[in-house]
Protein backbone atom coordinates (compact mmCIF):
# COMPACT_ATOMS: atom_id res chain seq x y z
CA UNK A 1 0.00 0.00 0.00
CA UNK A 2 2.37 2.57 -1.26
CA UNK A 3 1.62 5.48 -2.94
CA UNK A 4 3.54 6.79 -5.86
CA UNK A 5 4.90 10.61 -5.60
CA UNK A 6 1.85 12.90 -6.45
CA UNK A 7 -0.38 9.65 -6.28
CA UNK A 8 -3.76 11.14 -4.84
CA UNK A 9 -7.02 9.93 -3.22
CA UNK A 10 -9.22 12.27 -4.65
CA UNK A 11 -12.14 9.41 -4.36
CA UNK A 12 -12.96 5.89 -3.03
CA UNK A 13 -12.71 4.69 -6.98
CA UNK A 14 -8.54 6.07 -6.17
CA UNK A 15 -8.59 4.07 -2.80
CA UNK A 16 -10.13 0.46 -4.18
CA UNK A 17 -7.56 0.83 -7.16
CA UNK A 18 -4.77 1.38 -4.89
CA UNK A 19 -6.07 -1.24 -2.35
CA UNK A 20 -6.89 -4.01 -5.13
CA UNK A 21 -3.04 -2.94 -6.91
CA UNK A 22 -1.68 -3.67 -3.37
CA UNK A 23 -3.30 -6.89 -2.81
CA UNK A 24 -2.03 -8.20 -6.02
CA UNK A 25 1.38 -7.56 -5.37
CA UNK A 26 0.95 -9.26 -1.64
CA UNK A 27 -0.61 -12.17 -3.77
CA UNK A 28 2.29 -12.60 -6.13
CA UNK A 29 4.78 -12.34 -3.06
CA UNK A 30 2.77 -14.96 -1.19
CA UNK A 31 2.73 -17.65 -4.71
CA UNK A 32 6.82 -16.81 -4.55
CA UNK A 33 6.93 -17.71 -0.56
CA UNK A 34 4.58 -20.86 -0.33
CA UNK A 35 6.50 -22.95 -1.94
CA UNK A 36 9.17 -22.85 0.36
CA UNK A 37 7.12 -22.93 3.37
CA UNK A 38 5.80 -26.36 1.89
CA UNK A 39 8.95 -27.31 1.79
CA UNK A 40 10.03 -26.59 5.15
CA UNK A 41 6.97 -28.44 6.68
CA UNK A 42 7.44 -31.58 8.38
CA UNK A 43 3.86 -32.67 8.66
CA UNK A 44 2.49 -33.69 5.58
CA UNK A 45 -0.77 -31.81 5.98
CA UNK A 46 0.54 -28.77 6.79
CA UNK A 47 2.64 -29.67 3.55
CA UNK A 48 -0.63 -30.33 1.41
CA UNK A 49 -2.33 -27.31 2.78
CA UNK A 50 0.43 -24.97 2.30
CA UNK A 51 0.25 -26.28 -1.60
CA UNK A 52 -3.49 -26.63 -1.58
CA UNK A 53 -3.12 -23.40 -0.68
CA UNK A 54 -1.06 -22.37 -3.34
CA UNK A 55 -3.38 -22.78 -6.15
CA UNK A 56 -5.65 -21.19 -4.59
CA UNK A 57 -3.55 -18.07 -4.20
CA UNK A 58 -2.41 -18.43 -7.79
CA UNK A 59 -6.36 -18.17 -9.08
CA UNK A 60 -6.61 -15.52 -6.58
CA UNK A 61 -4.29 -13.52 -8.52
CA UNK A 62 -6.29 -14.21 -11.28
CA UNK A 63 -9.28 -13.10 -9.76
CA UNK A 64 -7.93 -9.61 -9.34
CA UNK A 65 -6.51 -9.10 -12.76
CA UNK A 66 -10.40 -10.18 -13.52
CA UNK A 67 -11.36 -7.46 -11.06
CA UNK A 68 -9.29 -4.69 -12.89
CA UNK A 69 -10.98 -5.33 -16.32
CA UNK A 70 -14.68 -5.71 -14.83
CA UNK A 71 -13.23 -2.02 -13.88
CA UNK A 72 -12.07 -1.35 -17.24
CA UNK A 73 -8.80 -0.54 -15.54
CA UNK A 74 -4.95 -1.75 -15.81
CA UNK A 75 -3.03 -2.64 -12.52
CA UNK A 76 0.10 -0.52 -12.10
CA UNK A 77 3.19 -1.74 -9.98
CA UNK A 78 2.75 -1.38 -6.52
CA UNK A 79 4.64 -2.34 -3.18
CA UNK A 80 2.94 -4.04 -0.55
CA UNK A 81 5.66 -3.36 2.72
CA UNK A 82 3.66 -5.42 4.87
CA UNK A 83 3.36 -8.92 2.52
CA UNK A 84 7.07 -7.86 2.05
CA UNK A 85 7.22 -8.22 6.37
CA UNK A 86 5.14 -10.79 6.47
CA UNK A 87 7.20 -12.96 3.78
CA UNK A 88 10.35 -12.52 5.55
CA UNK A 89 9.42 -13.60 8.85
CA UNK A 90 7.88 -16.40 7.10
CA UNK A 91 11.58 -17.06 5.12
CA UNK A 92 12.84 -17.57 8.57
CA UNK A 93 10.47 -19.85 10.19
CA UNK A 94 11.68 -21.74 6.82
CA UNK A 95 15.37 -21.66 7.62
CA UNK A 96 14.69 -21.78 11.26
CA UNK A 97 16.63 -24.60 12.85
CA UNK A 98 15.50 -26.81 16.06
CA UNK A 99 12.70 -29.69 16.26
CA UNK A 100 10.71 -30.35 13.48
CA UNK A 101 7.19 -29.84 15.12
CA UNK A 102 8.05 -26.89 16.34
CA UNK A 103 9.35 -25.75 13.37
CA UNK A 104 5.77 -26.72 12.09
CA UNK A 105 3.95 -24.46 14.92
CA UNK A 106 6.28 -21.49 14.08
CA UNK A 107 5.10 -21.76 10.16
CA UNK A 108 1.88 -22.09 10.98
CA UNK A 109 1.94 -18.47 13.14
CA UNK A 110 3.81 -17.01 10.19
CA UNK A 111 1.15 -17.94 7.84
CA UNK A 112 -1.83 -16.97 9.98
CA UNK A 113 -0.35 -13.66 10.49
CA UNK A 114 -0.75 -13.89 6.32
CA UNK A 115 -4.01 -15.09 6.09
CA UNK A 116 -5.17 -12.53 8.26
CA UNK A 117 -3.77 -9.68 6.47
CA UNK A 118 -5.32 -10.98 3.77
CA UNK A 119 -8.60 -11.12 5.68
CA UNK A 120 -8.42 -7.50 6.25
CA UNK A 121 -7.00 -6.60 2.77
CA UNK A 122 -10.20 -8.55 1.22
CA UNK A 123 -12.65 -7.47 3.58
CA UNK A 124 -12.01 -3.89 2.61
CA UNK A 125 -11.99 -3.89 -1.11
CA UNK A 126 -14.97 -5.71 -0.84
CA UNK A 127 -16.57 -3.54 0.79
CA UNK A 128 -15.28 -0.49 -1.22
CA UNK A 129 -16.76 -2.55 -4.01
CA UNK A 130 -20.52 -2.93 -3.11
CA UNK A 131 -19.92 0.60 -1.59
CA UNK A 132 -19.26 2.17 -5.28
CA UNK A 133 -22.49 -0.21 -6.41
CA UNK A 134 -20.04 -2.81 -8.45
CA UNK A 135 -21.87 -5.54 -6.09
CA UNK A 136 -19.91 -7.76 -8.88
CA UNK A 137 -16.71 -6.93 -8.00
CA UNK A 138 -17.62 -6.98 -4.45
CA UNK A 139 -19.02 -10.51 -5.13
CA UNK A 140 -15.84 -12.16 -6.98
CA UNK A 141 -13.54 -10.77 -4.01
CA UNK A 142 -15.66 -12.25 -1.43
CA UNK A 143 -15.38 -15.74 -3.09
CA UNK A 144 -11.15 -14.81 -2.62
CA UNK A 145 -12.28 -13.62 1.41
CA UNK A 146 -14.33 -16.64 1.88
CA UNK A 147 -11.30 -19.14 0.94
CA UNK A 148 -8.78 -17.07 2.96
CA UNK A 149 -11.18 -17.61 6.10
CA UNK A 150 -11.10 -20.99 5.13
CA UNK A 151 -7.17 -21.44 4.70
CA UNK A 152 -6.92 -19.94 8.61
CA UNK A 153 -9.53 -22.06 9.78
CA UNK A 154 -7.17 -25.31 8.13
CA UNK A 155 -4.45 -24.05 10.11
CA UNK A 156 -6.37 -23.26 13.13
CA UNK A 157 -7.36 -27.04 13.27
CA UNK A 158 -4.39 -28.83 12.50
CA UNK A 159 -2.35 -26.35 14.93
CA UNK A 160 -4.81 -27.22 17.77
CA UNK A 161 -5.51 -30.84 16.42
CA UNK A 162 -2.07 -32.47 15.30
CA UNK A 163 0.87 -29.80 15.21
CA UNK A 164 0.66 -27.99 18.67
CA UNK A 165 0.28 -31.59 20.73
CA UNK A 166 3.54 -33.13 18.60
CA UNK A 167 5.37 -29.93 19.29
CA UNK A 168 4.32 -30.05 23.09
CA UNK A 169 6.17 -33.50 23.31
CA UNK A 170 9.36 -31.92 21.59
CA UNK B 1 9.13 -12.62 14.25
CA UNK B 2 13.67 -12.85 13.52
CA UNK B 3 15.05 -15.29 15.12
CA UNK B 4 18.79 -14.15 16.07
CA UNK B 5 21.75 -15.96 14.57
CA UNK B 6 21.77 -19.37 16.02
CA UNK B 7 18.56 -19.09 17.62
CA UNK B 8 16.70 -22.39 17.77
CA UNK B 9 13.30 -23.43 18.17
CA UNK B 10 13.79 -26.49 20.03
CA UNK B 11 10.67 -26.42 22.16
CA UNK B 12 6.91 -24.73 22.40
CA UNK B 13 8.49 -23.01 25.32
CA UNK B 14 11.06 -21.13 23.06
CA UNK B 15 8.51 -20.78 20.43
CA UNK B 16 5.92 -18.81 23.14
CA UNK B 17 8.96 -16.32 24.27
CA UNK B 18 9.89 -15.79 20.42
CA UNK B 19 5.99 -14.91 19.89
CA UNK B 20 5.60 -12.83 22.51
CA UNK B 21 9.29 -11.10 21.77
CA UNK B 22 8.20 -10.24 18.60
CA UNK B 23 4.79 -8.80 19.49
CA UNK B 24 5.88 -6.35 21.99
CA UNK B 25 7.95 -4.88 19.56
CA UNK B 26 5.09 -4.58 17.36
CA UNK B 27 2.91 -2.94 19.79
CA UNK B 28 5.59 -0.67 20.24
CA UNK B 29 5.93 0.48 16.97
CA UNK B 30 2.20 0.74 17.18
CA UNK B 31 2.28 3.17 20.14
CA UNK B 32 4.65 5.39 18.18
CA UNK B 33 2.73 5.40 15.23
CA UNK B 34 -1.33 5.44 16.07
CA UNK B 35 -0.66 9.34 17.35
CA UNK B 36 0.03 10.13 13.88
CA UNK B 37 -2.95 7.98 12.54
CA UNK B 38 -5.05 10.22 15.50
CA UNK B 39 -3.91 13.48 14.15
CA UNK B 40 -4.44 12.64 10.12
CA UNK B 41 -8.05 11.49 10.86
CA UNK B 42 -10.53 13.76 9.49
CA UNK B 43 -13.88 12.44 11.00
CA UNK B 44 -13.70 12.73 15.16
CA UNK B 45 -15.04 9.34 15.79
CA UNK B 46 -11.58 8.18 13.67
CA UNK B 47 -9.96 10.35 15.86
CA UNK B 48 -11.31 9.25 18.99
CA UNK B 49 -10.71 5.52 18.07
CA UNK B 50 -7.56 5.71 17.33
CA UNK B 51 -6.73 7.56 20.58
CA UNK B 52 -8.34 5.41 22.80
CA UNK B 53 -6.50 2.25 20.84
CA UNK B 54 -3.20 3.95 21.87
CA UNK B 55 -4.25 4.24 25.09
CA UNK B 56 -5.48 0.55 24.68
CA UNK B 57 -2.11 -0.66 23.46
CA UNK B 58 0.01 0.85 25.68
CA UNK B 59 -1.95 -1.72 28.24
CA UNK B 60 -1.08 -4.33 26.01
CA UNK B 61 2.64 -3.40 26.02
CA UNK B 62 2.04 -3.88 29.88
CA UNK B 63 0.20 -7.01 29.66
CA UNK B 64 2.97 -8.49 27.76
CA UNK B 65 5.64 -7.64 30.51
CA UNK B 66 3.29 -8.84 33.03
CA UNK B 67 3.32 -12.26 30.90
CA UNK B 68 7.04 -12.38 30.88
CA UNK B 69 7.33 -11.88 34.36
CA UNK B 70 4.84 -14.51 34.87
CA UNK B 71 6.97 -16.53 32.84
CA UNK B 72 9.74 -15.96 34.96
CA UNK B 73 11.96 -14.88 31.65
CA UNK B 74 12.97 -10.77 30.50
CA UNK B 75 11.93 -10.34 27.02
CA UNK B 76 14.95 -10.13 24.56
CA UNK B 77 15.11 -7.85 22.01
CA UNK B 78 13.35 -8.26 18.50
CA UNK B 79 12.02 -6.67 15.19
CA UNK B 80 8.66 -7.34 14.04
CA UNK B 81 9.62 -6.80 10.27
CA UNK B 82 5.30 -7.11 9.11
CA UNK B 83 4.65 -4.17 11.74
CA UNK B 84 7.96 -2.42 10.42
CA UNK B 85 5.91 -2.47 6.57
CA UNK B 86 2.24 -1.92 8.31
CA UNK B 87 3.15 0.54 10.26
CA UNK B 88 5.12 2.03 6.69
CA UNK B 89 1.67 2.00 4.93
CA UNK B 90 -0.20 3.43 7.41
CA UNK B 91 2.36 6.45 7.45
CA UNK B 92 1.88 6.77 3.70
CA UNK B 93 -1.48 7.16 4.31
CA UNK B 94 -1.22 10.02 6.91
CA UNK B 95 1.07 11.68 4.20
CA UNK B 96 -1.25 11.30 1.71
CA UNK B 97 -2.95 14.37 -0.15
CA UNK B 98 -6.55 13.93 -1.23
CA UNK B 99 -10.37 14.28 -0.04
CA UNK B 100 -10.19 14.02 3.68
CA UNK B 101 -12.86 11.19 3.68
CA UNK B 102 -11.12 9.09 1.24
CA UNK B 103 -7.75 9.61 3.68
CA UNK B 104 -9.62 8.80 6.49
CA UNK B 105 -11.14 5.11 4.17
CA UNK B 106 -7.71 4.73 3.66
CA UNK B 107 -6.78 5.22 7.58
CA UNK B 108 -9.13 2.34 8.17
CA UNK B 109 -7.74 0.17 5.55
CA UNK B 110 -4.70 0.38 6.93
CA UNK B 111 -5.27 0.58 10.65
CA UNK B 112 -7.64 -2.78 10.21
CA UNK B 113 -4.59 -4.45 8.61
CA UNK B 114 -2.39 -3.98 11.51
CA UNK B 115 -5.69 -5.38 14.10
CA UNK B 116 -5.93 -8.24 12.14
CA UNK B 117 -1.97 -8.98 12.50
CA UNK B 118 -2.33 -8.90 16.18
CA UNK B 119 -5.59 -11.30 16.40
CA UNK B 120 -3.66 -13.49 14.18
CA UNK B 121 -0.49 -12.76 16.95
CA UNK B 122 -2.26 -13.07 20.03
CA UNK B 123 -4.59 -15.94 18.81
CA UNK B 124 -1.22 -17.78 18.43
CA UNK B 125 0.16 -17.05 21.55
CA UNK B 126 -3.09 -17.31 23.54
CA UNK B 127 -2.95 -21.12 22.28
CA UNK B 128 0.51 -21.91 22.74
CA UNK B 129 0.15 -20.91 26.76
CA UNK B 130 -2.59 -23.04 26.91
CA UNK B 131 -1.46 -25.76 25.32
CA UNK B 132 1.74 -25.43 27.67
CA UNK B 133 -0.46 -25.50 30.76
CA UNK B 134 -0.38 -21.74 31.63
CA UNK B 135 -3.97 -21.12 31.42
CA UNK B 136 -3.09 -17.90 33.56
CA UNK B 137 -0.66 -16.54 30.89
CA UNK B 138 -3.28 -17.36 28.20
CA UNK B 139 -6.37 -15.61 29.74
CA UNK B 140 -4.54 -12.86 30.16
CA UNK B 141 -3.11 -12.44 26.38
CA UNK B 142 -7.25 -13.53 25.72
CA UNK B 143 -7.73 -10.02 27.27
CA UNK B 144 -5.65 -8.28 24.64
CA UNK B 145 -6.97 -10.69 21.74
CA UNK B 146 -10.80 -9.78 22.65
CA UNK B 147 -9.98 -5.44 22.41
CA UNK B 148 -7.72 -6.12 19.02
CA UNK B 149 -11.72 -7.56 17.73
CA UNK B 150 -13.25 -4.84 19.60
CA UNK B 151 -10.75 -2.36 17.99
CA UNK B 152 -11.75 -3.82 14.43
CA UNK B 153 -15.14 -4.02 14.88
CA UNK B 154 -15.30 0.08 15.70
CA UNK B 155 -13.32 0.38 12.43
CA UNK B 156 -15.68 -2.10 10.53
CA UNK B 157 -18.63 -0.16 11.97
CA UNK B 158 -17.21 3.58 11.54
CA UNK B 159 -15.85 2.56 7.87
CA UNK B 160 -19.61 1.57 6.95
CA UNK B 161 -21.85 4.07 9.00
CA UNK B 162 -19.96 7.37 8.54
CA UNK B 163 -16.46 7.03 6.60
CA UNK B 164 -17.53 5.25 3.63
CA UNK B 165 -20.07 6.87 2.27
CA UNK B 166 -18.62 10.35 3.02
CA UNK B 167 -16.08 9.17 0.86
CA UNK B 168 -18.27 7.62 -1.87
CA UNK B 169 -19.29 11.42 -2.02
CA UNK B 170 -16.05 12.78 -2.32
Amino acid sequence: MKLFNGQKLESLDDLLIEQLEDIRDAEQRLVEALPHMADAAGDPQLRDAFRHHLEETRHHVERLDQAFQMLSREPGSSTCDAMKGLVEEARDMVDAEGAAAVKDAALIAAAQRVEHYEIAAYGTVRSLARRLGRDDVASLLQTTLDEEHAADDTLNRLAESTVNPAAARA
